[in-house]
């Protein structure tokens, strides 16, 4: 039986799950694993389990300095001192097992320095999907695939609130403060709502399957909180189901197009099942093709769950891991699709008089944009009716380039709603 | 960069995706994990792509007996040579990667005892799930997890077949003869279409799962063969699609309860969506609560990818891994429980006349069976009307007593059909 020492950063929701699911299933480790995991010291402001006084560090210090710690989990959260106190770790010779995605994301290289400095590994499987062991899969399942799509519902907050709009029928307002009632989402929502946390997960996610750095900001994004009730219901007429989705691609030429944003996909896609928290992602690889992985996405046993794996998975492991994609990636330069293919829908009010259809239709076709179909809906009261275009396959630019000459169409009133399409 | 021999038996569809897929993905191999795979030698008497003649060992001892080939991958199938191939190998010091569901869940303590005595790994990822990272997500990202529940579709086969039966209303001769043609399914398909290709991957799953031995015959098996397109129609009516699926249980107590039968589920369940040729799992662990992977469960890329991997994660792993569940369970003695609780739907055929369903509830009544749902058919020529009942749940041993006393009531006639129903 091999014993090893743990102290956990941050006692909320995560840091209270490690706890208790240490406890809860220490004993079936010990018989399966032939490890015993033991939380020697927890460092936080609040609690959410009792733990011993004498297991409460009064600073950071005592933990990087005791030698019987072997590993550090980090669930504290942010950016300070979250980072400096997985840096300390690491170089003081510490695995350090982490579900910071904001931090990580955004200082990969850093903290690969410090685990090689320590000669430990760094480890961060709870940072994306929750319980989903998806960067597992990835590295340690794929290694014999070119990866060219990585998509999914990575951010149970955002889908849970999109699918009480769909199913209920509800504003976005009006769903955002039901999750948040529900304590689905936080009481400062932004990080979930306007897409970030979805962008730091596909940037981890991203630069694992294609092997290459896909920093933050080369990820477009866009939250939902813009969303009108009225595109969803007229998404559900069309046939689509719209999701918060993130999407990595790499083309034959190794150019890679990330983004997050609200998508309408097909009612019949297995995402558009995907309700609530869950979380689910679809991989396409050279030589396994299509898979889908699917499971909670957030939660306190669930993330618990895969950073307790990666405590045990580090004590077995033959070498220490940071990070599979390989730094020459980032010295040659990574290119970056900005003007890649997608189908769009897009509504735009309109004065139901002779001639707008036309008129409008025109301005896509200069720039090349291709309509697919084409849906009035009556006019409102103020004589407004709602128009709706489903494109193509057209170019990023090309569109915007449309949108934004629509402007110029005397016919078209008030902002004009655009989302994209996935088939 | 390591550089790591490779013998492949067996150059069918399954060899040939190895050789190939590590010709076509041998660079990005060396790039992310810095592993030159080569294959030096392959044995086979019919082969599926072109290998150099020096490349084509003239029988197994050339293998064996070469100090330079580290790693062997045997994916003949069969018992014989097989077992005898593999078990040679893994006594002379050579990791063995295998698809062989048949031969690996039969032979498990003697395939584990020879890998010990070579001090050397023996992995079958490929054996369950075909690309599906299954086994490897049981093992290395679910330790902190008591798992309570597997099941799913693991066998493509039959899935093409009932998918074909479903969505255009084929009998089951008919779906199977179109299976062949298509290449599906084998001249000789008894393996699939009786349930034991699935019988063996669920043996070997739920061994991982359960961490207990959970043997070939203690799993019972029915097949597909007998399912009447009628039934299919009806369930369909009722909200159901019929599977054929694998599942596995364990009870509070420890009881393990596993069994491979054609069974309806709702028609909005996920797996109700898996087709053709994909497979499908379901886990419920302890921790994560419900997870489920999705993928390719056969052909010769996806399979090899899975034996591929197995061999880079050889090289990586800290110490040999054959199996993870313990043997203190065999020891002790698993229990199985052969009684559990399970919805049926039944149809018999009945003479329509007065006080007939009087009867047939009285019999089920009698039996502790209760029923959920009743639904009488028109009368087909002939006089007898197709009468359908749906049990709330129910002990399989208290089913079947009522099955059995239903051929004394007078006015049913012919065979009853049972299905289970898992909600």
């Amino acid at each position: 039986m091999k014993e090893v020492n743990v102290a956990i950063l941050g006692m909320g929701t995560v840091g209270g799950g490690i706890y208790q699911l240490i406890e809860q299933e220490g004993r079936n480790i010990e018989e399966k694993e032939g490890i015993r995991l033991k939380v020697k010291k927890t460092l936080a402001l609040d609690y959410s389990v009792d733990v011993p006084e004498e297991k409460k560090a009064r600073d950071i210090s005592e933990i990087i300095e005791d030698p019987e710690i072997q590993i550090v989990a980090e669930v504290m959260g942010g950016i300070k001192p979250a980072k400096d106190f997985e840096m300390m770790a690491l170089r003081a010779g510490k695995t350090v097992v982490s579900a910071n995605k904001d931090m990580i994301s955004q200082n990969w290289p850093d903290l690969e320095a410090a685990a090689k400095e320590g000669g430990v590994g760094h480890y961060f499987e709870a940072a994306v999907g929750g319980a989903i062991p998806i960067l597992r899969a990835v590295q340690d399942s794929m290694q014999a695939n070119t990866i060219t799509e990585v998509y999914g519902i990575v951010n149970g907050t955002t889908n849970y609130i999109l699918t009480m709009m769909d199913e209920r029928g509800l504003d976005f307002d009006e769903a955002l403060r039901e999750a948040q009632e529900l304590g689905y989402a936080e009481a400062n929502p932004t990080s979930d709502i306007d897409g970030l946390d979805a962008r730091y997960k596909l940037s981890i996610l991203a630069s694992l399957c294609f092997n290459a750095r896909v920093p933050v900001d080369k990820i477009p994004c866009e939250g939902i909180s813009k969303l009108a009730r009225m595109d969803i219901e007229i998404g559900k007429e069309l046939g689509y189901v719209v999701k918060l989705l993130a999407i990595g691609k790499r083309d034959e030429d190794g150019a890679i197009e990330a983004r997050v944003a609200p998508t309408m996909i097909p009612k019949d896609h297995a995402l558009a099942n995907i309700k609530g928290s869950f979380n689910a992602v679809f991989i396409e690889g050279s030589a396994v093709g299509e898979m889908m992985w699917y499971g909670k996405g957030a939660g306190d046993l669930p993330t618990a769950s895969a950073l307790v794996s990666d405590m045990i998975y580090s004590v077995k492991a033959g070498e220490p891991r940071y990070a599979s994609f390989d730094n020459r990636y980032d010295a040659q330069g990574v290119r970056f699709n900005d003007n890649g293919l997608t189908e769009y829908y897009i509504r735009l009010m309109v004065k139901d008089e002779p001639g707008v259809l036309s008129q409008i239709a025109g301005v896509f076709g200069d720039n090349h944009v291709s309509i697919r179909s084409v849906l009035q809906k009556p006019a409102e009261k103020g004589g407004l009716a709602p128009l709706i275009i489903v494109t193509h396959e057209a170019h990023e630019k090309d569109l915007q380039k449309a949108v934004a000459e629509m402007s110029s169409v005397e016919a078209v009133h008030g902002e004009l709603h655009c989302i994209r399409v996935e088939q």
